[in-house]
């Protein structure tokens, strides 16, 4: 299974790809879409637009994960950022793929173990986790982690499945734990 | 030249539809795009993105409208208003049309002439500007007023290029009037 990860910003949209082979992690690729830092909004959607199409078309990932994004304390960076994000997951959906969304604090506590990680933590753990030659940059070290944190989740949801009855008497609601 | 205009957001986005013949409006169609008032973000975005391409491929406009949305009391409310109005846009520039972008107050002072004009206002004069038997809706009706804004805003930059002298000495910024 192909997991594309998704860091969503307007300036920069980072992305990550990895190969989930049972308990075995693999990098396969990552990097960042730029848009720029001016222009007119409705181009630099199509920026983000057409750079998550590229890489769904290059990389064929099975489902894709996103980071949730916080509320900013200036009210017009929340809505720019609103928009970006709202491009990326309308490039996922468009692409047929389904998109998992995960916090920030649970992709740290899945990548470093703890929810209150520094970012140079995420960074360092995703780089031993894939067996990386060196720090991905900060955007792109995101964009893996929630796709790390998303072929864990992925065990998990297995895992209730192995766990749970066969006679299905146990009703558990696996959209909570995602 | 047929215009779509879009009045976004996340339970109800409105559209509407009109062609520019010279100075003439004439209505083609309007209606909304429904998400439903439950369920993950990723899902209801691809009903928008859905709703946005088939009404384009119904209708094939040459160009596109949409209203710049403001930024809400509740800080949740602007993030995933703004994460509609992003899948919308990227519906619109995904299918190769140009977007452009009007506040709310532009888009009354077109159809009412005061920026300050009630909703009902502007359901009244969209429905006698082009020539209704009844009043739209009022998100269909504001998609309208979109609409006929850059139908406007169209009018004045002819009118621009006409009064420019030939030699190109007057160096104007155009898109401050878009």
């Amino acid at each position: 299974m192909i997991i594309l990860g998704i860091d969503p910003g307007l300036r920069t949209t980072g992305f990550g790809v990895i190969e989930k082979h049972g308990n075995t992690l693999r990098y396969i690729a990552s990097g960042t879409i730029k848009t720029g830092l001016e222009g007119a909004l409705p181009p630099r959607l199509k920026v983000i637009l057409k750079g998550v199409s590229d890489i769904v078309a290059a990389y064929q990932p099975g489902c894709a994960a996103i980071e949730k994004v916080f509320v900013n304390v200036n009210p017009h960076s929340t809505l720019l950022l609103g928009q970006a994000r709202g491009a990326a997951i309308t490039a996922l959906v468009g692409a047929d793929l389904d998109v998992a969304e995960y916090t920030a604090v649970q992709v740290k506590q899945a990548v470093v173990g703890t929810g209150k990680a520094a970012k140079a933590q995420v960074q360092d753990m995703v780089a031993r986790l894939l067996k990386l030659p060196g720090l991905p940059g900060t955007d792109a070290a995101d964009a893996l982690g929630v796709a790390i944190c998303h072929a864990h989740s992925m065990d998990a949801l297995a895992l209730i499945g192995a766990l749970a009855p066969a006679s299905g008497t146990l009703s558990m609601k696996r959209s909570r734990l995602v």
